[in-house]
């Protein structure tokens, strides 16, 4: 065992220190369909916060540079270790260590599952309302990455649930930031300055999340356009009227034929109305009161055939949990169908029937496609990217990354940058505000120990 | 004019420089009521982002400190300036840019006031919902202290509301962060690092903030109980049953009753259940349906029955908005009665009992005392401290913010600590903490202009 090894056996016991032959293929990579695995020099599982600053602190001293792992479910190869570097698992690290319901909030480690977390919650009448499609996703890997999905719309995305950490530095300094308390003006906010640094500030050991009540009653509605700009229009409309949807997302039509085959999905579309089709708006609806929802089912009903629907479709239950299903793993329909990349560029919701199309347009003109599925209310527009050669596809994202850039909006919404897109953020964001990015790395990491290559060269 | 003045003067024109005896004594100050006021050596009042860019580029080249001003109602002294320095006032700053309803956002100069914002979104049906109690303050002065107030249990505060920025580095580079967009996962937030930075690390030069639908439908309830454990203990009862308050105020009985003679409200209490009463609840509801608020008031009051109150009243409209306006009144009603300091102290909701018999307990063996009010679903405790001795108060101070650091909370909710509460911040707060902010100050403000003597030495 080389010696750099060895100091970090010591700390997390050999029994938790995995290197060479021993490092499963898994830990190198993440869901990132263009990071190659990379097989990390070494993998540490430690147990408590105390461990993982003593890895830090060690890493530190000498210069060996550390990835944070959670389930590995990221799209970006934020999680993706260096064959040079220290890979921290925090599979051991997985325990729900409060459920709080007089504060409304859980206190969990970084490795505890969605699925665990939801599990955990469901018999106290509160959840965890952030459902970023992959339930074995780690609540640290969101916290990494700020993962959003479908419920943001309504209950916001990682950042907006997140009240307080427990993170260590890279010099092994452990410390607390926020807590139980909704609110907190005390000094900067370094709770929301590490959510969405993808691993490159401080590695969390504890996150303290809200929790919402759980409603008793859902609905969900689908309802065909044969117009992709008029899905876009409804949108607005639809939040406008206070009916504070918690699902509202749009799938162009050969998502939906893909994602429906795939899934072995009827939803009970007419041929006739499928065929003119462009793209499908889906709205969830719920309430804790059965009536009430009633109400709000019949009012978006109307509303959305004002609105230009071609008809609207409330699904039974098992329909519409298996569309939702389906749409969450419209990533894995993707992968399947052979896209090449996936994108998640955000725009304002107004800007996205103009930001669709110009990406149409520019993948039209590269010879490639794009189709896809997005959260319409939130303007996170989720592309699969069919163009296999390596050259030309890094020239159509920069094209479509910069085409969100002009119409005010960035080029990930909740995936992140990580490695995959980060020749593209440093080529199109603003030279003084990434200089500024780099003196705060600078600032937590001095020795730039902590996932390089990932946001920064 | 010192040549310093002249070089300020050249960049936003003679008219909007003032310094000497044209320096107005209000510039000198903002509510805090322990931060006595001090002349600047100049006030500019820029125009344009690109003029306090100049301003701040110059300022940095003579070392000189800067101050920024929008309304000057904060209550920790951070906007108040130094004798040696450059206040900058965004008072000509105050365009409402854009009322966006597509993408519902509204996008403003720093100097626009809650009350114009209130008054421009009124016939879009939308809302700007952070509601600090004072009306003329300003959306960057919000911004700066991260400003909270009673809507805060339903909307959250500045931060939960503001998508984007535009901000001057003390370089003088003029940055934009976020944007109109909900969500984002591109780089470091540095929206969320300047919101509540109290002007230490950037000067914001425009706001894009979320605005909410305006609904219709609105009630308050009164609730008097014998006992403030109970209030405390109802809070999270009325959270969980999804009722999803947008008010939810403890006023204990002395306030109450200075709030009432001060503001000369009635609000049909009979003197025998006010007798026994120690502290009352404040809860408010809106819907944008009248039938379901019906709804909603009747099982709020039934749920305030079951939890100890001793009766509920449902205010007509005029009491209902005369007691909010009284409530929000509440630090003009303690500086009147001679308190000698306010504080809003954060802690876990399920803590605020305990924190506030703590503070009873530490003001009664300081010969002190402490009465108040508070956003009760957040745990922001606003204290009222009558000790007039400064030694006293400052020791008892800081027994009652290591009180509220202890049961989990920070010395602010939502007032910042600006230079009032600075040495007990810098007393009780972690010192690695405290390293890595200084760390981060540096990298925004690497020549410390920026105000100096708020949040650090």
């Amino acid at each position: 065992m080389p010696e750099v090894t060895a100091r970090f056996a010591e700390i997390v016991g050999t029994a938790n220190l995995l290197s060479g032959t021993e490092v499963n293929e898994d830990y190198g990579h993440d869901e990132c369909l263009t990071c190659p695995p990379r097989k990390p020099a070494s993998v540490a599982k430690p147990g408590t916060a105390a461990e993982v600053a003593a890895l830090l602190s060690t890493a530190t001293e000498l210069g060996v540079p550390v990835t944070a792992r959670g389930s590995g479910s990221g799209l970006s190869g934020a999680a993706r270790p260096r064959e040079d570097g220290l890979l921290i698992s925090f599979e051991r690290m997985n325990a729900v260590l409060e459920i709080d319901t007089a504060n409304q909030v859980a206190v969990v480690q970084p490795g505890v599952t969605l699925a665990e977390l939801d599990e955990r919650t469901a018999g106290t009448g509160l959840a965890y309302t952030v459902y970023p499609g992959e339930l074995s996703a780690s609540v640290g890997g969101n916290v990494g990455t700020n993962a959003g999905g479908m419920r943001a719309v309504k209950y916001g995305v990682t950042r907006n649930n997140v009240l307080g950490l427990e993170a260590v530095l890279p010099s092994g300094e452990i410390i607390r930031t926020g807590g139980k308390n909704a609110k907190i003006s005390s000094g900067y906010d370094l709770t929301q300055l590490i959510i969405g640094s993808e691993g490159t500030l401080a590695l969390v050991t504890e996150v303290t999340v809200k929790l919402h009540p759980r409603l008793a009653h859902a609905a969900t509605l689908l309802a065909p356009f044969t117009d992709l700009d008029e899905v876009m229009r409804a949108v607005p409309r639809i939040l406008a009227a206070g009916l504070t949807p918690n699902i509202l997302e749009y799938i162009d039509n050969l998502t939906m034929a893909a994602i429906t085959y795939t899934e072995q999905l009827s939803l009970g579309v007419p041929d006739e109305i499928r065929d003119r089709t462009q793209a499908y708006l889906v709205v969830g609806l719920e309430n804790r009161d059965g009536e009430r929802l009633d109400g709000d089912v019949e009012r978006a009903g109307e509303l959305l055939g004002e609105l230009g629907a071609t008809d609207v479709y409330v699904l039974d239950g098992g329909s519409a949990r298996k569309l939702i299903e389906a749409r969450e793993k419209a990533f894995w329909t993707a992968k399947a169908a052979g896209a090449d990349d996936v994108v998640d560029v955000v725009v304002p919701r107004s800007e996205m029937p103009g930001f669709l199309a110009r990406a149409r347009e520019l993948a039209t003109a590269a010879g490639a496609g794009v189709v896809g599925c997005g959260h319409a209310g939130d303007g996170n527009v989720h592309l699969g990217v069919f163009c296999p050669d390596p050259d030309k596809r890094h020239r159509l994202l920069h094209e479509i990354f910069a085409a969100g850039m002009a119409a005010g909006g960035a080029i990930s919404g909740e995936h992140g940058i990580g490695q995959a897109k980060k020749d593209h953020f440093l080529a199109l964001e603003d030279p003084a505000k990434l200089a500024l990015l780099r003196r705060l790395k600078q600032a937590f990491d001095p020795a730039g120990i902590l996932n390089p290559g990932v946001l920064f060269d």
